[in-house]
């Protein structure tokens, strides 16, 4: 029975050995709900991981199918990529982001995740005297515990105080000690669903050109701030991207959200020429060969899977191609997280919650995939374990490196009326009992 | 026309960018075929690259296929791996190894490439007095790559002069440093094809529980000694394995070889329970997480790759399940490369080749993926370059790690008759021109 009672849920933590929700890592949350579905005996609104809420895209599909047949299974895949998933992505970033990649450029990995964690694992290679990652908090977690792993500091700050012109100086105060090696953000924002203006994709390109330090931009979320209409290809307006202001940039582009693919974990690292001819004398020493991209394909990624499954290649490829056709419009399938996070928004403003991350830099932030909830001044802490109570899981800011209060809302698993009767139902009985 | 002339090798090397073919990458060596079978006018034999040379699992395709029409491209797999995939593991080798391991214990990689990095990325944070993995050479020379990556120092020897009770004393002088974290192996052997015996599996297991050595023992051709039948379920011999002589295991399983699947990459991480279980206050102070097992799940592969394919770990399952079960038997299944074996073998010797690496401590190898041939007193560079001219692709024995001189020749790519009749002609040149 809903809600379960304080002594419930703190036996609940006490069980699984967790002292704080909002320190809890994704996986230790999803615990505390299933023990906690199966002590109140209902199932909770689960706004807390960021699966997809759609069915995965039918080309991707189609083209997997065709692929297994074909006996791809039984071939390794090149490690640099099968040459139409190349092509086809080199199409689609100009089709939508305009960007010139060329093929060569782009090299597949598993998942986003892996992406980055190579490049981070590169990065630590490349310049004794370059040893931090500096992040544009919130953020995704892991992607912190990457740069641990390869042994990389690092820095932070939280981009709420610094929009604007205010990035500028912020940045400037970091980068100037010369000892950043790489910048990562998720633009839209995983958790915030800010998205950076062109005036800040100005500055950060800029300054990282001027302090040599490599943008991954994560474009996990591509497309979807849903403000305009990105989703038709070669015309403007284009996706937002620091590759416009510095050749200083590596993106990071993902099949699992914008085509409902993952699954497959199948995304591209997108190295500007610039960044893949780079030359280092320590790569040489190290890896015997002196350019970055090809260090990151024949020392990296031959190293930590030796490629990416050759059925989800041809499937990403397929996908891309039909974006850039114009035979799906995946902005447009992407458009119900939209229409879901609207509501969403509308059941917790009703209840008295706010958005915590509310602006870019003065404009209200887009509808999309996430957004940000606090109640009143209620701390983190309380909040999530209060709503966990009343059968609302979801994920607390301070996990993601914000410096404010309050919670990510995933709306991807809102898909009908009764989720989001329900939730207005446990959001009203959560406030009625802060009355 | 073959064969190339001196100066037309000379010049391919030369414009590659290529010194030295016996210190090359497989890929420089597959660059340097691809321009001399084009400066040739004709097809190389390709003995250099160790892709499966049969058809894929059907059970495998099927089993694919109906995941893709399940819809779970568009669900993130658990990172700890679908329970149908660890339950089939388990039984498999309960079955073919007769091993104990619990499905909790088995994690699915992204190939056995990621199962090693990851073990080793975590083995560099267990215990600082313990940095260096130990390489029984010959080996695949990535996994040297890999050591590199994570920060971890390199031990090794080459296994020639120490078969049998030699083992003994050798290992002795190196574990008992007390710095070895890790052991690493294949068995049967890539490049070497030698088979561990039962005998040395008993020394490695003892000094490795004596020592605090964790063996990765990577079964990526498993089954594939056949000079005995391991091909029938739950009934002996079985599989040859260090965990019947020790707790301190990892076992590396793939699909690439025994399944014919190294395109969709997949492969498992099968931990001991006293592996998975073992507490290290250094994992709890860098990953808030002192068990190993968790370590791995939690803190590696989430950040590395966030997980392996969805419906390639429903193949995979599918397949073990199929094994154990008795509905295919994927000994006989693999037991082609033995005869392809045998024929190139009398192919190479009737040109005056001798094995290099030719007996299990007494016994005569088995035929089976690999072999590794030698011609008279010839250094691996001029030898494997010769051959090259006259085109025939091979990987040279030093850059495995062997202190020997000689190839490695993969048989799988030997399909026809036609095969075999133009390398026995190309050999036959080649011998000529030394006479």
């Amino acid at each position: 029975m809903l809600p379960l009672t304080e002594l419930q849920m703190a036996d609940i933590m006490s069980r699984l050995n967790i002292k704080s929700l909002s320190e809890a890592t994704i996986r230790q949350i999803v615990a505390v709900c299933g023990a906690a579905e199966s002590v109140a005996g209902e199932p909770f609104i689960h706004l807390e991981v960021g699966n997809p809420g759609l069915p995965p895209n039918s080309i991707g599909i189609a083209a997997e199918h065709k692929a297994l047949d074909n006996g791809v299974p039984a071939v390794y895949p090149p490690i640099m990529g099968v040459p139409e998933l190349k092509n086809a992505a080199s199409r689609f970033l100009k089709a939508f982001v305009d960007l010139d990649i060329p093929a060569r450029c782009i090299v597949p990995s598993v998942g986003s995740m892996q992406g980055s964690f190579g490049m981070m694992l590169l990065l630590s290679f490349r310049d004794p005297a370059k040893d931090t990652m500096l992040y544009l908090n919130p953020g995704f977690p892991p992607q912190h515990l990457q740069a641990r792993l390869v042994g990389l500091k690092e820095a932070s700050f939280d981009i709420y105080n610094y929009r604007g012109a205010a990035l500028e100086e912020k940045l400037e105060s970091i980068l100037s000690k010369g000892n950043v090696t790489g910048i990562l953000y998720s633009n839209p924002n995983n958790p915030a669903w800010t998205n950076l203006t062109e005036k800040e994709l100005e500055i950060i390109g800029r300054l990282a050109t001027k302090y040599d330090a490599i943008v991954l931009e994560d474009m996990a979320y591509m497309g979807m701030d849903f403000r305009r209409d990105c989703g038709t290809p070669f015309v403007e307006p284009f996706i937002p991207t620091v590759g416009r202001y510095t050749d200083n940039y590596v993106v990071l582009l993902s099949a699992s959200k914008i085509f409902s693919y993952a699954g497959q974990r199948v995304a591209l690292v997108c190295m500007s020429p610039s960044v893949y001819d780079r030359r280092y004398t320590t790569l040489q020493n190290f890896l015997a060969m002196p350019a970055f991209g090809d260090a990151y394909v024949f020392g990296i990624v031959y190293a930590v899977s030796s490629g990416v499954s050759h059925s989800a290649q041809k499937a990403m490829a397929a996908m891309l191609d039909a974006a850039a056709d114009g035979h799906i419009n995946f902005v447009d399938d992407c458009r119900e997280y939209k229409s879901r996070c609207e509501k969403a928004k509308t059941v917790f403003t009703d209840a008295g919650f706010h958005l915590v991350y509310d602006t870019d830099d003065g404009e209200p932030v887009s509808d999309g995939f996430f957004f940000t909830a606090g109640y009143r001044d209620m701390d983190s802490e309380t909040l999530q374990r209060q709503l966990m109570r009343h059968g609302v899981a979801s994920i607390s800011l301070p996990g993601t490196g914000s410096k404010l209060h309050g919670l990510r809302i995933c709306v991807s698993k809102l898909a009908d009326d009764k989720d989001f009767e329900t939730l207005a139902q446990r959001l009203k009985a959560f406030a009625d009992e802060q009355a």
